[in-house]
């Protein structure tokens, strides 16, 4: 960053990601101006770099990517406590109005007018993060744990995206869980569901990699449903093994296969997001399943800010690769290759 | 009945519904004999006659069909307390193992031996209810209220059903409640919310019937969806307006309708069965949706015919026409012009 | 109500009850001005006048009482819509912050900044709405159903706190439910059982006034413990009968008997207020019994003046006398006599 | 043990503990004898000793103590499957009939008919497994993993206790937790709660001892509120900071004191048993506490076993002294002395 002015990854349409510059102001009341150190690519960046949008979202004009990210405190507006310059935070994307009927129940993910970094859902767009220096309301600014870097703090949010799906699902502590989907959502919701106290963990993927990666974050068994469609068969016995699923794939032969082998009155998490796709409701409805529903996070963010500085959860295993956020190019090239890459940042 | 046979409504064949003679056992141990005095035709009673069963359930060999039925006691079993001859009952269809192990967790209903009459799921099929007379367990039949007759115990078994999705919805009371397809199962549904304190109740179905039957028995408002596709639309404002919705008719469109209709973190209780269906995930996931499936009953059929007895929950008006059983054929195809038809009784 | 000033009911110290002038104020932004017509006498009002407060909070500063309040709409401030003048409304004595942590968590009851209506917690003390005419914010009035009046509108809120205490019993549908303690709270969460469809409802008081009032509205057995110290016995059989049981008096022996018949893994909602008092901890522990405390209400009153308005709920028969507010030492001595009052009211 | 007889720990009356000699059966079908190599003291154990019982529980006939008990399988009876001679066990000592309301409804716990080992709750008494061989029912019997010896598994009912007061609590996963009694319930249920993925734990006890364990085995803070009786009170501060508390001293203060820590809408789990206590119901009111009891367990015996023999809880620190159980009442003596024991274990 130079002066007053910051340079930014920038969407314009498909495959035209741009380095751009922008000018940052000076932190105003409450607010605080954070250096962005580390900013990971999520499925979600991927899908505005590949197909400018997804379902009915689409880029209708530039828009800086980027919600999972970190870096250090470098100025703090008028009134703002409780943050030092040189704290190393995360940054919560998420700012909801606090006025709307969702907000005063106590939903402020349901927020009628939430903004959320990097997301073309409003317009003007919501502006992300991938960028050098941003200014955002100090409760947004998550100190991490001194000797956490912020390379682990970019973490906290898909993290808390987990956190809370362990949350819709309740009783996860002593729970035989499965896990369809094994990118970055469904690796972190292993970690989190064994931080709940799950019993038994079973992943599957389609790669590979995946699998493995599965393994060696401590799942009991990950199988590789490309190469062996039936590998859930046996846990389909007596109408269903698993107390609950996670299901983080949005691939409908994954939400299949979770129905089939969910126990009657069993709780399957959606947290992979897809279409419009076909379910087998005489068995949600003959089983008595709970498909539930769970999108982004609130109050656990700051719990995986926690987690991450702790390091009760280690994420390590997960960084596939750090480039210079000149590379966003390559970075998302990388990033989009599911046999190669967990999770890819960008260093700013 | 004469002498100890009795005659029976038998499928045979998809439309080959036939009145067959069949020996009655004197009552053993804990069991009595009720003379079955009416029976009440059900949907999948409809769908053996139709189609010879649904799914990949199908009649294998001559099976009685019937599950709502009532009658009166006519012999008891050595060592029956608690019951009385001439007592108007309705009779539970529902026979569990009590040994396995969703019996002995409190799932009765999805016990891994399951005996539910008229069902070919299992084979040999469990033999249904239509007949003159039947022996079971003495606490298959509940004794209703002195002055409540047969035909209106009949409702007990289909007003279970709805008594245990109300359970399945949890917070009912004060809820603002949409129930998709007013058939019977739909009508209930309604008589049984509104019992339940339901503080606004909308219905849709396909039909003009059905909706003046659900304004009839109480529904707030009622829409004909085939007639006006987007009635639902004012009830989508602000993500959505009801908290709990019931879906009691399995198509795909009142599914779609029911997710966009109902705001974040409400729950949508699924009762209606068909096979495999496009459900919008996406909107499950960004809303927060609860879907949950609900199958049959257990405690709720003694409920049920309290409910019956007392008056508490009056069912008359859904009782379209009663037919004797000799006029079964007459009587299944009446049940099937939604037209013109709720519920259909064949009398013994 | 003459000019711009309003006489209220205020106390000044325990027996000293004045009725005394104020201003009255015009509507500001998003206010209203309501000429209230009645208001009903609680029990923290009576404490408020019998002993000069509850527990550690007194009256340290003459304070209008009165937090039941109905009228009439006289005048609108700026920007108000949704109301016009001449509606009767149940006017909500509520108050919250929407700010702190707690609005913010959907749990306004327990805002940290509450201001209530007639209540001395707070110092300066909230004036309370036993006054001839009153400005609030627009959304606290709630408009009843034309030809309801304010005899009946009155009753919101008490019925409200019912209302919650029902949504804390969660599944009250079906249930069999004791409430201990019969009067104007115990009576109308017996009617707010009822109507959230709880199948048998069991009372006890220890009055005969109170019991005969319990079989009145609805009770399908009440009991005079004081007269038959062990009239839930048959109840305390295996373990215990009730479901749910809502402790209505503040009473240990009541308490004490809700524990010994509620069966295991049961709930008790416990509404009445009292200091410290003796309990079995042995028996919840041995039950596993959930004893959990209810506290006024939010969402529900505008439920409440729903049902009130609709004549869903039907409060007629607790209201026992309506005094001119002039004399409203009269009517707190009357208020006072549990063998004479159930609800008594103030006319303004 | 020699031959077909096996001697055992024997409560005759008070502070009358001795060594006797019974029979031993072979197994019968379904059963398997096991011989027990370590039996843990409990709470219980230790009021038969000192007072002959608790509340209206008295020894009224000779009793084997003893209901954590761990050994090896030495005899399998007709048809049993699935276990081997020679494995380590922990034997559950809770022996439901399955028939009953309770039991058919998947409460076990609540069995009218539960026969516990080393209980006068009934007569005869079910006697208890403080001896050096037992015959019990195959799924009593629940192999730990090859390496964890008996010392270990003999941690299973205990643990087991800890895990379903933790499955009462429901939200532990990120949740402020404060756990009130340190002894060795309390410092399993801390334990349990950290694998469940509690936030923060704070403990409390009224020894040193206690304190510095809680602190050893991962409490974030342990206060010892003998010495200084206000240590909460910064955790009271807005009403009360934590989500979830385990009180398991059974002391009143302890109770207070929870009560005044937990935030509005938190949980008490009351874990520890003691008679009446009085109790500030005005609190549980105000701030809508729900107070739960939880009782023995269940399903959570294996659950307890896995998480032993995996080493996912780590009991050891627990473990202050093994005693031969010659000397068991010396082992009894050093129970009772909570500034040095923990939990004291007999070697068969």
């Amino acid at each position: 960053m130079s002066g007053s002015a910051a340079r930014a990854v920038v969407i314009h349409a498909p495959h035209d990601l741009r380095i751009d510059s922008m000018p940052v102001a000076a932190p105003g009341p409450g607010e605080v101006r954070v250096k962005i150190e580390r900013g990971g690519i999520c499925g979600s960046d991927l899908h505005y770099y590949h197909e400018g949008g997804f379902g009915t979202v689409r880029v209708r004009e530039p828009m800086v990517l980027g919600h999972e990210i970190a870096g250090t405190i470098e100025a703090l507006g008028p009134g703002v406590t409780g943050l030092a310059k040189g704290q190393t935070v995360a940054v919560n994307p998420s700012v909801n109005c606090g006025q709307c009927r969702f907000c005063q129940a106590g939903m402020p993910i349901h927020c009628l007018e939430m903004r959320f970094y990097g997301s073309a859902m409003r317009f003007p767009h919501v502006q992300g993060g991938f960028r050098e220096a941003i200014v955002c309301r100090a409760e947004q600014a998550v100190p991490v744990a001194a000797g956490a870097g912020a390379e682990i703090a970019a973490f906290a949010e898909p993290l808390a995206v987990c956190l809370h799906a362990i949350r819709q699902a309740e009783h996860v502590a002593g729970a035989r869980v499965l896990v369809t989907g094994c990118g970055p959502i469904g690796a972190l919701t292993v970690l989190a569901a064994r931080h709940a106290g799950a019993r038994q963990i079973v992943v599957t993927d389609v790669t590979d990699a995946a699998v493995a990666m599965a393994l060696k974050i401590g799942a009991d068994h990950a199988f590789n449903t490309a190469a062996k469609a039936d590998a859930l068969l046996p846990y389909e016995k007596e109408k269903g093994q698993f107390d609950i699923a996670f299901e983080a794939s949005g691939h409908p032969a994954a939400l299949a296969g979770a129905i089939a082998a969910t126990r009657p009155g069993g709780r399957i998490v959606q947290i992979g997001v897809s279409g419009t796709v076909p379910i087998p409701l005489n068995v949600i409805v003959a089983k008595e399943i709970e498909l539930k529903g769970t999108f982004r996070f609130y109050s656990e963010f700051a719990w995986a800010v926690d987690l991450l500085g702790s390091g009760a959860i280690n994420v390590k295993p997960l960084l596939t690769a750090t480039l210079p956020f000149e590379q966003a190019v390559d970075a998302f090239k990388l990033a989009s290759d599911r046999s190669k890459a967990m999770k890819v940042q960008l260093a700013f």
